[in-house]
């Protein structure tokens, strides 16, 4: 290698005119920092969680006199009337007393493990086998998974509007479009299909279907999956179904699986521990591989595993624990979960379906009741954010304003409460209703007299 | 909008003729796919496992004669004669019998678990407090953490070689230039500095130091580590500092974590309970941060909280027991761990370095040994990795090549292993060498007689 430090190039010829302009040391040309300057990076700041950022934002002050009543929170384990079954808290005891699962597990899970989850979810219609199993920790990591293995920076991906946040803070801080399709609320929730159609275009990846629903409470019917199966099926665009609420329906209301009611469309199926068994901290979740016709083939396939070596999956107690947790917790604790959450829903919808102002939709499953805001009446606020910001100045209840979820005007009410707090927070509600409600928009000049 | 299903345009002229070209229904212009074409994206593709790329190219068929003794897998529970303590197993049925540890916790961990980490960890020349600590899923999530929050697509990261592995297959995958340095075997594998330091420019984003290191089990002197920080400082870059294998240090020598060392270079400290607590599968990670001068500032500390909520953070048993492991855990557990990793390490070093033809490097932590191949005295053999995988087919006897740490004509050996199997694979190994080794490298003609 040539060296010019004398001020010559290769070809003998002077460059002191050149260098005369630059008064470092040749050595030190090479650029390199001169001071500090760490700053986080784009993808840490396009990691948006909407929830916290409308959260953050608003002023809760609770009213002092009343004790606080968060129905905001989507964990069913705060208040301690939900526990999960002792079966389940004993498979982890057993766990960790055999010793056996301390070691690494393979980045997808210990093949017994999957084998336990495949068992647990296979019928005739969609066969399900061990190796069409990933484990992950929690539903959040097979969410990030299954969108990260299907699109690339510039596709965009189909989400419901309202739906589950994460979906839109994953694919933004990966460089993927997002585009809402519409749910209907006066047809429990349904997807717009003809809406949904409308947005497909070439560099749509895939669409996410959120049933039993956040926020909704919904639970499609078989007749309607089979249309949301057409639509993807004629545009050959394979469904994330995240089905984490799977099984968490109301009696009278039967859960359908997707996969199984498709004969094409390559599905992949995210569900975990968090919502049925109630240990959503136990952090275990997992993808089902749904490809009758071979159209994820081996590609998807190798990328979920290669994927999954990143941070090697979940904690392998829960694991150890996983089969017995899924064979031994009794139908009853099951059933007494769903049997509250109706009772909940319930006492929650006929309550503030009578408030003037609030339009309650009545759930099927999940843990959840939207109530949409007749905003024209109640003057005093300007949407939603606002509405549930002075509910907890006045009232000392905490609702998530759907803002949260792309759907202005509604609120979230999350039922997972013990029954007497659901009662007092809808009596103070409509308190707060009725002391702010105008009966007819044009009567809201009369509000300065 | 207008329809011009008739063939005309706004202005009443024939289109026909390019219709004519175009025989699809008008309202189908708009493209979307006609056949199914599910590709792994480009991201599960770039994730790349060098170990199992290479490992998994290899024909790995033991002798039938002899049982197989595999040196290769860097989980310490295997044999299961590495068990961890009994304080720690009691942690954790404690945390599940609590109750307290089913719902989700902060995604950056709870609080009271973080500050059972920054106690255990601070130290006054480099205090920590609680909101200095996310714990993660294993110290891998914290590795990816903490290479998200710092580099952007087109930085480049500097990385040990040679280096674990997983720095170069999560910066790859997120577009990432890795620059290896070098590490110097003779110097009981010192960083060469000078090459360090002539591998960073102005789109550096990180210094990756691993120590103690594996593959080399090495441990850095004070010395060597303000080097290493002059180096950072001068550059103006930040340090991610893989400690995992932290205090795992033989008798007589120090560890000394990096941080208190600087009081200018911002440091991110990645750890965890895997190797010291011998619970790899447990995935308890963190990162503790670093930063006298405050250059993070709010915006790394915001950005790594945002990451966090993409997943939520590790198991809330393991978090809940925390606090009891750290602190309960008995001196005479980590003493054992250790007197025994080097017992293995001097029957390992010493059986092999009187092999011709190799060259061991006595380590002074962690769980590796590095041994050195005399390449051209074993003309049968390419390489490292044809070195490696005849040995398997002969001797039954399973190592790492190092080409999977980026260092060609080295494997590596894993000390956990019980002693007898220590001693009977370095027996085989001897066997192995003295069956292969040519005295010298112009002999090698004489193989053919
Ligand atoms: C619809 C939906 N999907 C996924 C998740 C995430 O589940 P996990 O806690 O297992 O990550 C949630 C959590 O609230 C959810 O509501
Ligand atoms: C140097 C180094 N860093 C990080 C890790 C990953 O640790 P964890 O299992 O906690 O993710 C390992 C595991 O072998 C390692 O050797």
């Amino acid at each position: 290698v040539q060296s010019d430090n004398n001020g010559m190039n290769g070809n003998g010829v002077h460059h002191v005119s050149v260098r005369a302009h630059v008064s470092v040391n040749p050595a030190k040309l090479k650029s390199h920092r001169q001071r500090w300057n760490v700053r986080p990076s784009e993808m840490s700041k396009k990691t948006l969680n909407p929830i916290r950022a409308i959260v953050d934002g608003m002023k809760l002050t609770p009213n002092p006199e009343k004790p606080m009543i968060a129905l905001s929170i989507g964990d069913p384990t705060v208040f301690g009337n939900l526990p999960t079954d002792d079966t389940v808290l004993q498979a982890m005891k057993e766990a960790i007393d055999s010793h056996k699962y301390n070691g690494y597990a393979p980045s997808v899970g210990y093949q017994k493990s999957r084998e336990a989850v495949s068992n647990f979810y296979s019928c005739p219609e969609a066969p399900l086998e061990g190796k069409d199993v990933i484990l992950t920790s929690g539903c959040s990591q097979a969410i990030e998974l299954a969108i990260s293995v299907l699109c690339n920076p510039g596709d965009n991906i189909l989400v419901p509007r309202p739906g589950f946040s994460l979906y839109k803070t994953l694919a933004v801080s990966m460089g993927i479009q997002v585009k809402h399709y519409n749910l209907l609320p006066e047809k429990s929730w349904e997807i717009d299909l003809q809406h949904l159609e409308s947005l497909i275009d070439d560099k749509t990846a895939c669409l996410i279907v959120n049933n039993p629903s956040n926020p909704c409470g919904s639970v499609f019917t078989k007749d309607h999956q089979h249309k949301i199966l057409a639509v993807a099926s004629r545009n050959c665009i394979p469904i994330l179904a995240d089905e984490i609420y799977g099984d968490m329906v109301f009696p009278g209301c039967d859960f359908q699986p997707l996969a199984p009611l498709s004969s094409d469309v390559p599905i992949l199926s995210c569900g975990g521990l968090a919502k049925c068994w109630l240990v959503p901290g136990w952090r275990m979740g997992w993808i089902l591989i749904h490809d009758h016709n071979d159209i994820f083939g081996t590609g998807i396939r190798e990328g979920l595993v290669k994927l999954s070596q990143r941070i090697l999956g979940p904690c392998t107690v829960v694991q150890g624990a996983l089969e017995s947790i899924l064979n031994d917790t009794p139908p009853e604790f099951y059933q007494g979960t769903i049997s509250f959450l109706k009772s909940n829903s319930e006492i929650c919808f006929s309550e503030l379906s009578t408030v003037p102002g609030l339009n309650p939709v009545m759930p099927t499953g999940a843990m959840y009741i939207m109530v949409g805001i007749e905003m024209e009446h109640f003057p005093d606020f300007q949407n939603d954010v606002e509405f549930t910001e002075r509910l907890v100045t006045e009232q000392s209840v905490f609702c998530l304003p759907a803002t949260a979820f792309e759907y202005p005007d509604f609120f979230r009410i999350v039922v997972t409460v013990p029954e007497e707090m659901m009662i007092e927070a809808c009596i103070r509600i409509r308190e707060f209703c009725a002391r702010h409600y105008r009966p007819r928009s044009q009567d809201s000049h009369d509000l300065d007299q």
